[in-house]
Order: C-alpha cells, then structure tokens, then sequence
C-alpha cells in the first residue's frame, strides 16, 4: 500500500484524495484552515468544498505540512496557481528524496511565465522525470459523485507514469498514461482563457453553434501555441485537449466560464471580484500564456481578445464582433 | 445575382436559404408540401419548421422541382439521407449542366455505405468537382435568428469552393474553405451517432465529465475512419467535426442527443419510434458507419456499442460501463 500526501483541500484536491483511496492508497490531506482538518478527521466530510459527500477512511487530514509529507511516496499539490512558488517553497524539504511530485495545477505563472511542472522543478530542485501531471475532464463534484470519469496521468518518465496510473485507477476513475507534460500543461491552463470567451458568448445570450465555434477556435489556439512549447499535437486533440475543455465550457460549475458570463452581461472586472472575492484563474494565466505566444510569435486572438475584456479595453460584444467579422478563410491557414 | 435551387424546406434547408438570402441570392425553395409553399409565399414564414421567423423577400417557394431548378446557377440539396437517391433520380435532368450541386445532408446510405457526395455523382452522373458540402456547428434555429455562426463549405474544386464562399457570406455565417469532402461528410454523419451515445449517458444521469469523454474518444474514432477513407485528420479537429460535434452534443435541440437520452431512460428504439414517429438518422447510419469501419478494419467500440443499443442486444448502461471498464492503456494507442 503506497501512502501519499494530497497538498490542498479544496475541491479539486479532496476529490483527487477520494480516487486515491478508492484505488487503495492511504491519504494524508494537507489542509490551510485547522477547521477543515477537524471536518475530516471527525465527520469524514469537507463540508465547505464538497458538501455532503462521505470521505473514505484511508483520508486524514492535518494542518502540519511536515506530518503529512513524511514517509509519502508521493506528493500531491493542488494549490491555486499563483501560490504555488511560495508554498512549496515552505514545503520543498519536506518532501522525501524518491517522491513522486504529482501536480493537479492548470496554470502558467505570471511575471516568469513558468508550467506549473516547471515552478516544481525550479523551487524544490526536483529532476523533472520525479513531476507528473494529472489533467482531463474531471469536474471535482462529479469526480467526488464516482460518476465514470477519464482522466489523463503524463511524465516523461515511463515508470513513473505507470507507477501513477495504478494509484489512480479505481471502479469510476480511468487514468490514460501520456508522457507529453508540455502539451498535458497548456491545455490545462488555456481550456481557462477559452471558457472565459465561451463564457461570454452565454452571457451575451448567444446559443451552441457560438460556443462550438468558439470552443473549435480556442482549441486550434491552443494547439499552436502547445506545438511551440514543444507539445505534440494529438495531446490537444485527446481528454488534456479537446476532453477537459469540452467539460468546462459545458459546465455551469466552472467558475472561469461564469466569470465569463458575468463579464458578457456588462459587469467589469472590478465589480465580479467585489462581488464574488475571486478572480477567475484564466483571468491570470491569460496574461502569461499571451505573453508566451508573442515571444513565440503566435497568433492568439482568443487570448488577446479576453485579456482586453478582463482589463475593460473591449467590450464583450466587441469580442465577439471581432470573432465573426475578420476575413473569411481556408479553416486550416 | 445569382439564382440558388434549394430542394428540402425542412428547418436547415429554409434556414440555410435564408443565409443564401441575406449574401444576396434569388432563391427558389423546392417544399414537398403545397401548404408549405403557400405559407411562404404568402406569410413568408415556414411555420411548421421554423415558427415566427420572417423569411425574407428574395425566397419563393414551389411545389414543382422543374421551376425550381430552372436557370439555377447553384442547386442545394437538403431531404432526408436515405430519400436522397429516389429524389434525385426524379430531378436529375433538371439540374442545370454547370450547376454546381450542394449538399447539406449528414448521413451514409445504407446498403451502398455511399456519402451524400458519391450518391449524388452515381445518381445525377456529376463530376465530384461541381460537388461540394456545407457543414459546421450550424444549428437551424440559430442561424434562422442570424446568431454569430462559422461554417465550413468544402468542394475538391478550388474555383468551385470560393465561389459558394461568396455565395453564403453574410454578416451573421461565416464560410472557411475546404478542399476536404471526406473528412466533412464522415465527420458530419459520425456526429449524429457520438450524439447518440451522448443523449444516452445524459439519459442515465451522468454528468459533463462523462459526456466530455464520450465526445473526445467519439472524435479520435470519427478521425480513424475519416484518415481511412481519406481525409485529413486536421478537418476533424475543426469545425466539420469538432465544432459540429460539440453543437450537436450541446444541443437539447439535436434530435440524435435526444434520441439518446430516451434510450438512457431505457425506452427501446420501438417504443421511441412509436411516441415520435421518426428514426433519428444517426441510427441509419450507424449501421452504415460501422460496416464501413469493418471494411477498412478500424476500431468503432462507440458506433459497435450504439448500434447494439438501438437493436435491443445491449443497454445503455452497459454500453456506459463497456466505455469506463476497457483496461487502462496508454491514450495515443
């Protein structure tokens, strides 16, 4: 029986603990806040991000960082993005020497516009054969609901990604092995910035064929900039892709695509965060995955085009405007 | 100005004439129904399949197929996919000898497994090159309200295609070129039955996760066929499949998803039949599909489960688990 230790109770990071433990390994749940670990520990439940869902036994929780990376065979990190350099830079000695260093993060880093496998690497000095990635259309209610699910577990090492795959499989959960980290990464990270433009179609009270046209565009977006980092195309056409994608546009419990509602019914920026305390982690990963694809010369309208929504520079009508009138052209130019 | 014939005033064939409309064409909508004729003559409205839209002047509608093809300069063709052959062979002396005949039809004939593409060059003796398709996530009741929509219109003829180009462009449609008439038609029929297998699993209760992943593994098995036959695999990745797909599979409007979702309650295709009157199509050319993908030796586990599912030899739910319980494996395999 492997032990491994889950870094972040949010939703995304207790739903990933429940297929851990289905598929057999012991839990040890790192949480910021003493009274979710209460939660845990005594009702088996994390009532405030996954209400009313029986946690399996093999899950504790603690608040000492130290306590739940000892002995573990892996270290699980599901923090938001832009935490994730001064976490673990707390946490980095504590992580035994062999772990497997796992991260659930869909982001891109602003200011060094690093993958979030490439912060791990970077702060805690981990040889990035020891980082994998687990990515795919897995909405963490539905995921915690042990509806049927596939998921997609990537590290360029083959041992490794075998190794997570057997952690991960369970009854409900089926992890497809990739060894492509970069194109797994990306469109992580992009699926954000594309349901926020989808997310503003809606509110703008446009129907299916839009947000198919908009969710086709953004992944052929997405794909090019993924090719440029390196990435294999195919990837963005399986579950990391097109999968993950596809689920969060369609999901009314994406917070970036409702953040993207919001902004195409006419609030600013400034009045969603006053209202809901949060910006959308697309809203900030918009602006580094831009900024990769003008060093890499690419072409991002999508990306261009939602980042001057969130910054009040055009209008989501405007967007949209922009979206259908340029030139028509061979699709594949 | 040029002079389109469209035969079929079901919703897309009177949808699409108003596109064809608003770019600046005459059009002369061939209708089987007399009061469907009158009606859009004298209301201009095709109440029956697209209520309380106001068609626009430059459509008039007959009832005989030798005035509507008179002096066309583009014949659009939109029945039913397994009528195709008998209509055609009574209004194939009509069609104009340089005009260029489209298609709007998504669907395999059964018994030949011909495309729409190859059905009407063995029926009316047309060289594939004055042969081209409209596809896309093109929803009839979208367009018919002129919401933003990209389309994809492909003919092997590079003069041929431009020229529908212009003839369908409007402020609201937007036409990317194709040369790719295989890789539009296998991706709009293999659409119809992933909608299917999609309708089923929103039908058994399951959630965006699960129908994401049917939609991504429908796609890569709409691609192995299309690249067998031919096509380009980047076509799928647009909007002739990936777009069409997610739009048909978003859309409680579909009738294939909704087909589907019966069969997920546990309907069976007779008692389906018997409430609606009417076979959604991608249940015909999932037979047609799936022999296809025989020939060729192509792996089609979702059109193999679908078409099991609709001859009563295997459930939804068991289609539902066969998906989830294959052996874990690596996702390119």
């Amino acid at each position: 029986m492997s032990k491994v230790a889950v870094f972040g109770a949010g939703s995304w990071g207790t739903a990933f603990s429940m297929v851990l433990a289905d598929a057999g390994s012991d839990v040890a749940l790192w949480a910021r806040r003493e009274d979710v670990c209460a939660n845990i520990n005594e009702r088996h439940e994390n009532s405030d991000y996954l209400p009313q869902i029986a946690l399996p036994h093999q899950i504790s929780a603690t608040h000492d960082p130290e306590r739940a990376a000892a002995g573990a065979d892996v270290v699980v990190l599901s923090v938001p993005s832009q935490t994730l350099r001064e976490n673990l830079s707390n946490w980095a000695t504590m992580i035994p020497p062999d772990a497997l260093v796992v991260s659930l993060m869909k982001g891109v880093e602003l200011g060094t516009l690093e993958r979030m496998s490439e912060v791990i690497s970077d702060v805690a000095d981990i040889d990035p054969r020891r980082i994998a990635v687990v990515t795919g259309p897995n909405l963490a209610k539905e995921i915690a609901r042990r509806e049927p699910a596939a998921s997609v577990v990537a590290c360029v090492d083959d041992d490794n990604v075998r190794r997570l795959q057997k952690l991960t499989h369970s009854k409900a959960f089926r992890p497809y092995t990739s060894h492509d980290v970069v194109g797994c990464e990306v469109g992580g990270a992009y699926k954000n910035v594309v349901a926020l433009s989808v997310g503003m179609a809606v509110g703008l009270g446009f129907g299916d064929n839009t947000t198919a046209s908009v969710i086709t565009r953004g992944l052929a977006e997405t794909a090019r900039l993924a090719v440029a980092l390196g990435a294999n195309p195919i990837t963005l056409m399986g579950l990391a892709g097109l999968g993950d994608l596809v689920a969060t546009c369609s999901s009314p419990l994406s917070r970036n695509r409702t953040f993207g509602e919001k902004l195409g019914q006419g609030m600013t920026t400034e009045e969603i965060v006053a209202s809901t305390r949060q910006v959308a982690e697309g809203a900030k990963s918009c602006k580094s995955l831009l900024e990769l694809a003008r060093r890499h010369g690419i072409d991002a309208p999508i990306a261009e085009a939602v980042d001057a929504v969130i910054d009040g520079k055009l209008s989501a009508n405007g967007l949209m405007e922009a979206f259908i009138a340029r030139d028509t052209k061979a699709e594949l130019d």
